[in-house]
């Protein structure tokens, strides 16, 4: 449904033309500095007519805390943040809405609902998403505060222009052994850039590309499809980093899994990969095992890091990482043949403007998503609390039990 | 946690060293016919030892119903099944015990718990997912009984060999027009083999690959693993057919972002992709639209299927397909340099005998989860039985509303 | 947390001084005409500032649509509702604020989030419970419209007043056998009076107690408390008719269990009772069984009702009803000698106005969560929809099993 | 549904009849030894056949841990625990299985599923109670050895017979001055009562009544119910000490709602109060009000506690204490004239054993509720964690802010 979270529970509200947009936040620790400054940077890179490569419309998407703080700091109940429909007119009616639109959720909401929004995308626009954002800048400020955690999207591909240097974006690994030391400097290289990523270097080009050759490529690829009222996918890579480990709950929500749920619940996607993904389905075992070493601080590290921060569906303190795939934008402005409601076939051609691809404005939506899965896993494993309490006060001296000695975690 | 669904609600339990494993299935509707004759094939199915391709290991994981039925006929009441662990002891310990098992879950649940089970892989044991086989199996019976779904998953790639038609697994659009008719020509061939495949098919070899060519190089991809001491991976493809229209949750909860939860909680899981996939990213939105046609039933259908049955998140009444990728197994019987818990470096070799390549028991896994995805979503879908008395009854004839004309679900 | 129900999932926020206060409803069904002026009137209902018995300050409490809906018509949607709080500065600070209010939430609160409000109630304000009541009001339209039902609440005691016939409000069985059949009448009496009871009655008077009689004496000894400048409680009894049988969750869920949930989450209960309640665990076996008879509909029913509708927690289509107890409001003008925040022994005098009694506001809020709970356990219960279809269609004609002759329902 | 808790999450299975009965406890925390031994006296109390007033029906209820433990330590992972049904064939057939009994779940079930168990109670037999006092076992030697937590339940009335000193089980506030000393005595002795009494003092008589003149008046009171083939109820205190202030979540989630919820979902329940319940409904405020006092450690506590240890849904430090109401048990051997299934009136007699009176058995089962909801309120808040962090570290010295002194945790 409409809500995301055990612990940190967010639910959104709103379709494309009524009154408002907005969320709620239950579960939000008390005592977070917070205001409409905090939420408003992030709700500003995700709306429209930021560049020419995005719909010319202009909306402020201005946010408002209605409830959960005083004074600037927030106290432990609900959050509620909204942004007005600055323009809730219900649209005028022409033959165009005889047609459900190929690839939107016009035929499926009325299959599910009996019913459906005259107007626009209704609940399956993308103006729905606000909600995430805005409640993901209330987490991702104490995720930063209290751990230090980062969170950066960016495009990594448009069409079939990729900034992924192994290869074309889903490269395999080589069967041919010449060419393996060069793929594995390749994956270096990746893990490197997801090390030293930030949002500036993201925002520096108006595709959100941090590889500002790739990014001239992406932006002319986009370029091509607006010139021909078509439109164009691709696809977004996420990092984060400073993860505590022990993230994530063994079995159905696998941290991987509660990713791979947040991702997909983004309007058009297609596609979810965790650390190396599906090309990393073609490396032989012996090289795709992420050996361990000791780091500088004590704790264990891995040498790779093809399982992308994630074992067993728990964090183990590397950068967890991942790539989503976002389908071509349905709304062209092409003429498409197909049918109406009724069956009769027929013609559609969408007037209006659009975004020939949403890439760019999709990867702080990944952000927030991201930021949202890891939030409740963190409060999830925060409920465990007295573990330690438990392990270590009676049982490290216990002599059946090698508790702090070598060999730690086992039992005798 | 150990719980998966809303409505059908399983909860699994069990490690690969206790006394048994197994799962409670809450919310089954009453009033099926139900014995373990329903559950054991899907459960032989995913055990070890059934090929040379597969552990040697042999386990006859024979399934008993505890709860919840009466003279084979389900209560509506829990349904509790268990399968006993046959071989229960703690192994022996030795020096392998003090490494973390590269790529393993050892490390992260003795940092998520403090504490890790002494053998074996514990809960992140592949035992765990005897309880999901089983739970899906009841759901199975019953999607098939009253609504004639199918759901048939097989092996679509093993390492750099695919069945996938289209070039290599992930192969792009061609942006070169004069490949553009063959690459459409492959799409179709895909769609027509998942409307056709069958579980009899899939298990006609031991790859579990219903084209009979690929299987063939699999076989030889994973044998070669296997003589190295090594291991591979690849993807499975499933395909959901006559599934009825209007499941799945807006927003959070689409269907596709159910089904990719579902997948990334399966072990070993590194990548979901629903319909066209990856691949889709790179097609131009005029294709990738799927255009409505009228069924001879009097339904809208679609003329291709790049959607994958899924649109908005709510199910259009095409097939679903979506495609998991799976990594290679950790367990090698290579030695691999490494650390110990306490940082040590050293080098580990596995003893024992293990699975080359997950990919022929993970068919029926995917499977099961896709089975336990569609159930939940089809009872959730049930809770608003009431939707089409509100709209027909009431608004069929009203005048500012034309219902069942032109336009239908439209709101003037 | 600030979440009730599973599938009609309502959702509030709001503090006494913020600037909205108000609800998701998420799960509503589409299909359901419904306006600002269905919510209206429930949330007049619990304002303040009614009549001489309650709080003169007055508030608007004028309810907004934002989402949800479109020409008037629900659309499957979340719903959310918004209450502006017209006067949101916090109050100015004086000695009053080093007290923590006696039997307030003002020290449990800085205990759980180490940090509170600093004006008025915050969360644990009265204010909160409007988003109950607009949620409310959209799902008693609904299962009015759909099924019929009525939900009717009313003043039943004040102090040691009470309206209900066998003596005290909680008066035992008697253990004395000439008085049996006088109680037994007075049973009757009541149940013919929770058949009868309406809204209409109820609002007849201030006090909202359909027994003129005995309103008159709560009337006095409310008077009695406001002149003291102390406060009185008492208990409100609501029932539940033309409820459909089945609903309710065996074991944790049963729907007394949901119901008592709901009662005491509303501020200041102190009881729940559901049918004979207190009273009904004084009476022995052989009369407290509700024993079958056959109604004119050919339904069975049963003869007396000690129950209250519900039988393992499940409703077995008689009238539901219970009684829920409300302490005397805690805020007071006469001086109380308590402690400060940091132990220092003081005198604390609360200024300002406040209700003496409770219970008139009451009613409508005990409606509200009833029908929160009602409407949440009729779509669970909808999830199950297929169950018909199975039972009746595999088994009626089975040779091992009589179904639908002398022993329905019954496995040989 | 059958899963109680949403981070000590219990989920329940079994009917009176078939394999075998039990729970998989997920969330309980990693490292707490754990051995059948620890959950066996529980079960043992709960178990028929104890005494004479009790059915002499007599299993051994042995319980057997199949997951979740390592060498006697809890892994963090799902326990499961069962308890097999030593006789679990269906009854044989008679003329009595057309009638569903009065005032047992038998038509209900029938109502909501169009199917029952053909024999016995099926899942609303008390045999499913098995499951709930297993769990409630680990989480109580959690709380008892990480926070000291005691819980202790025991009978307070039998019919009439009450041990309760305020007059009758439910005696209001004299409204005669000349009484309230003698009856403010009496709730101070009560207090007092709650403060020490233990399990052996519970379990020193069959009634499990700590007042052994009131046990012996209930004992007889249960005879004379034995010797008339009749049944009788009662009430049962639960008092919890030790408990962590801040338990409890604002609004929906109080603490009193969820031990109402857990309370009410026992079978036969018929009501519950917290703190001063029903009889506090008549205490005017100025004495109702819990005055704060500083205690020895420095920390508020109340002079009385009307409030029963709860204030704002929250748990304020003292004793949390309430009441639970149980009705006469249904199967007597008395002749009912009550009707068939198809509306055929009638006469049942019950045949077999039973018990005349729940209320002996039900005080552990009454403790178990209670440590289930109190142990996931506690996890709950635990995943909070960080809320000291934020407010003590950033805020106690920001100068617009007094925290740490007079005035503590108020907004300037």
């Amino acid at each position: 449904m409409s809500t995301f979270g055990s612990l940190y529970r967010v639910t959104t509200f709103g379709e494309s033309h009524c009154k408002a947009v907005g969320v709620i936040i239950d579960g939000c620790p008390p005592g977070l500095p917070l205001s409409e400054a905090d939420v408003q940077p992030q709700l500003s890179r995700r709306r429209p007519g930021q560049s020419a490569l995005t719909t010319p419309r202009d909306e402020k998407d201005k946010v408002t805390i209605l409830s959960g703080t005083e004074q600037g700091i927030t106290l432990g109940t609900p959050i509620a943040l909204t942004v007005p429909n600055e323009d809730q007119r219900p649209h005028d009616y022409g033959e165009m809405d005889f047609y459900p639109r190929p690839s939107h959720a016009d035929y499926t909401y009325l299959e599910k609902y009996g019913i459906k929004a005259g107007s626009g995308g209704g609940r399956s626009s993308a103006r729905e998403t606000i909600g995430r954002v805005a409640a993901s800048a209330v987490a991702e400020k104490y995720l930063k505060l209290v751990h230090g955690i980062e969170i950066v999207a960016f495009v990594a591909s448009v069409g079939n222009v990729s900034m992924i240097p192994f290869g074309d974006p889903n490269g395999g690994f080589p069967d041919d052994a010449a060419k393996e030391a060069e793929w594995m400097k390749s994956w270096e290289g990746w893990w490197e850039r997801l090390n030293t990523v930030t949002r500036e270097q993201v925002d520096s080009n108006e595709v959100r590309c941090p590889d500002e050759k790739a990014a001239q490529k992406m932006r002319e690829r986009i370029i091509k499809a607006k010139d021909s009222n078509d439109s164009i996918g691709g696809t977004v890579v996420c990092v984060i980093r400073n993860l505590p480990t022990g993230l994530g709950e063994p079995c159905f929500d696998k941290l991987e899994a509660k990713l791979a749920h947040a991702m997909l619940s983004i309007p058009a996607t297609k596609s979810f990969e965790i650390g190396s993904g599906l090309a990393g389905t073609t490396v032989p075992g012996h090289i795709h095992n992420d050996k361990f070493v000791k780091r500088e601080n004590g704790k264990l590290g891995t040498v790779t890091n093809f399982s992308g921060g994630i074992q067993g569906g728990i964090s183990n303190g590397e950068n967890v990482y991942f790539k989503v795939g976002f389908k071509s934008v349905a709304t062209i402005s092409q003429a498409q043949p197909t049918a109406q409601y009724d069956g009769t076939a027929g013609v559609l051609a969408a007037k209006g403007r659009h975004d020939p691809c949403v890439l760019p404005r999709a990867a702080p939506i990944v952000e927030s998503m991201a930021t949202l899965a890891i939030m409740d896993a963190l409060m999830q494993q925060n409920a465990r609390k007295a573990t330690e309490v438990l392990c270590c006060n009676r049982y490290s001296d216990s002599s059946g039990f090698v508790w702090k000695e070598k060999g730690e975690g086992r039992l005798k």
